[in-house]
């Protein structure tokens, strides 16, 4: 009898060109089926519901699959952990129906951002947050946060030319940035992403951090959908798809 | 004029065939020698406080070395970063009396172990602790350490043929193992440490973590002086040299 499997993955992103399966580079998503068809016995095709780029972690990543295979769906974390990478783990495993798909049931996701402040590096953050030098002001970088709750046009926070365009109004349900010691983190739970949307988001958060864009700023650029006039892209090593609600 | 600088030294091991310098595999002293030449004009000859082996971490190395170069020293961590890998911090410099060696001088250091407990791995920590998938009795290895505590002969816990051999006994200042979640570390602060002692201290300590062996059964091993009673060398991943003493 053919089962609907849907897997909840963690994976450390720095060795893998992001998710989705690509012609020339190796993604997570090739693995996953390559590596995952061992313990099924036949071909995998892998859905997944988000992309995430190069470099981009997950703590809660979620796909599914069909399957003729007879494993027991509880003994199937485990005889991943047997085929897959030490950087790739499958942490939950659950039957769901056959209309479930990963992508297309998800509701809403959380992405986490982490920035590390100091004036040296970290040698054990280098893959894992974006490096400042200085320490932003958080509280401010939080204000301005606020401000994205609710549902917004995200135009001024989305990549220029993304092949299929897709429309830019998304809802956010909270978005926070905390500090604790050296460490920010910047939470986002919404409705939807829009390709590098909580990079770009992050970037213009630490301009208000820095003190190079006021609150005020922050809202004038979301209200003007023009991404000319937000802040520049963050880069990938601190940013972790943490789950997805269905 | 010749200086002595003395630099402190974060490093993620993870890429390197231990500390020192070696024929045919790459070392974090070689990389220090060859990159931080650039800064001061001339080759370098530069010695460590540790050896630390394959894998092991720092977050306080410390090395000295002679330099006719001019750069002022505080400014030496700003311009280490220009040219060493990203993996390599020097985290400070400080001038020394021309009779300061960081190996000869070192009065005592303190190692850190850390031990990740959960059923499944962490994809995240896979370099930077020994994964258990089982929760140990922190309790019981606290108090199985505390007996290393003083001046004892560790021959129990020393790698046997190393070469060169000098005597197996130490002091241990303090010594402890702590549970904060899931991690658990285990502290070992010591005027000196034999070849592999700290991996053959948590080999065993883990095992009166599982109950395979008791309190009692540590402090006879520590008494029997043969390391064949003892545990297995544990994995160098969760092993990190964290401060040097002077």
């Amino acid at each position: 009898m053919e089962r609907n499997i849907k897997l909840t993955v963690a994976y450390d992103g720095a060795a893998y060109h992001g998710f989705q399966r690509q012609l020339n580079a190796l993604a997570i998503q090739q693995v996953l089926e390559e590596r995952m068809a061992k313990i099924f016995g036949h071909p995998l095709k892998i859905a997944g519901a988000a992309r995430t780029d190069t470099g981009v972690h997950a703590y809660g990543q979620v796909v599914n699959f069909f399957t003729t295979g007879s494993i027991p769906t509880d003994k199937i974390p485990q005889a991943a952990k047997g085929v897959l990478p030490d950087d790739i783990v499958v942490t939950g495993a659950e039957d769901v129906s056959p209309t479930f798909h990963a992508r297309l049931a998800a509701k809403s996701k959380i992405y986490s951002y982490r920035l590390y402040s100091s004036a040296l590096p970290d040698p054990f953050l280098r893959r894992y947050a974006w490096h400042l030098t200085q320490n932003p002001d958080t509280a401010a970088m939080d204000a301005a946060a606020q401000l994205i709750v609710g549902e917004h046009d995200f135009s001024a926070f989305r990549a220029v030319s993304r092949g299929v365009q897709v429309g830019p109004v998304r809802t956010m349900f909270a978005a926070t940035c905390r500090q604790q010691g050296r460490m920010v983190e910047c939470d986002f739970w919404g409705s939807g992403f829009l390709y590098h949307m909580v990079r770009n988001l992050v970037g213009t958060l630490v301009d208000v951090g820095f003190g190079r864009l006021s609150v005020a700023d922050f809202a004038v650029i979301l209200a003007g959908r023009d991404r000319r006039m937000a802040g520049i892209t963050a880069p990938p090593q601190g940013l972790y798809l943490k789950e997805v609600f269905y």
